[in-house]
């Protein structure tokens, strides 16, 4: 997506070789126009597929969700890293191991939110090791929904995350795909140039 | 706002007499028309008011500040309740005490989003004891921002969270104010019936 990629060149820090730092428009502040052009974006590629279910994980997850999710007209679910105080019904649960904190949480949805009927679309901001989208496609494999596609705002793709995701056999639909952070400067994968 | 007083009678459960679970379609799935209608409505109020940013706190305010922020076409920011990897710069940061969980959270916004110039819209899910609305006012007068209003979805106009802020020369504007939750039953403050 043109607008994204260019944002991203303009406003994106490279911390490391392996850290993109997007926190004016995606991670901290969301620019609310670009997110929408995002939602729409990806749901035009998926308006006649019978998604009805958007599964996503909070935070930075929710924005571009909701998006798709009004576009698709259907409900937007985030997935808790940690477990509310309303959250007293049954729960779906998955661990996420994350390689940068080095720690293992655990993520839940509802069970009355996610049934064998549904047909899903993942939503991430990031895909790098692929860990949180492992675990939402956990929760969705624990209701019996079906999983459409794991939709992507930015692609590390010089990590393993999408190699992972489709040896399982899901579709992998980035926005953004970047080569390396080499130098600090992002480089994209070149399809997208 | 007529949508969601509907939709709290129809899908609010009430846990105790004072915990109003609404996980269909706020705290945990979303239903993004009706955060669209939310903030269409809360938009159409601060139009020509010059606001520059709104500033909300992860995770269930993001979805009603996302669409205030496209429809007034500025930037939304997500107060941290966790410093992430990526927080490498100056934070404002202010704690927030937990009536319900009894703990205290520091809670932060990178400095370079918010200034002296910004005029802001305090968003969020929901009002109660209004200590998080406490910790995100603190964050703008650690900026020197202005605030314009506080915008809640859904006060409980029982506990003392407006008074808190109202007493601090505040602005509180609710979409849904519920004046008692007795007997398992939502009832709303009158003027919006």
């Amino acid at each position: 997506m043109k607008e994204l990629l260019e944002k991203i060149l303009k406003e994106g820090t490279v911390l490391e070789e392996d850290v993109l730092k997007v926190d004016s428009f995606l991670t901290h502040q969301i620019d609310p126009e670009l997110m929408s052009l995002v939602g729409k974006t990806f749901a035009d590629k998926y308006r006649d597929k019978g998604i009805t279910k958007i599964v996503t994980i909070e935070s930075s997850g929710i924005a571009p969700a909701v998006f798709i999710g009004l576009e698709l007209g259907v409900p937007v679910i985030f997935a808790r890293k940690q477990k509310s105080l309303t959250m007293t019904t049954e729960l779906l649960t998955a661990s996420v191991y994350s390689f940068t904190k080095q720690t293992t949480n655990n993520i839940s949805i509802s069970t009355k939110f996610l049934t064998e009927h549904d047909k899903v679309l993942v939503v991430d901001d990031f895909l790098a090791n692929g860990q949180a989208a492992l675990g939402l496609i956990e929760l969705c494999q624990q209701a019996g929904a079906s999983i459409e596609a794991i939709n992507i705002v930015i692609e590390k793709s010089f990590q393993n995350g999408r190699s992972l995701l489709e040896e399982k056999g899901y579709k992998v639909d980035s926005l953004a795909r970047i080569k390396s952070l080499k130098n600090n400067k992002v480089h994209f994968v070149e399809e997208e140039n």
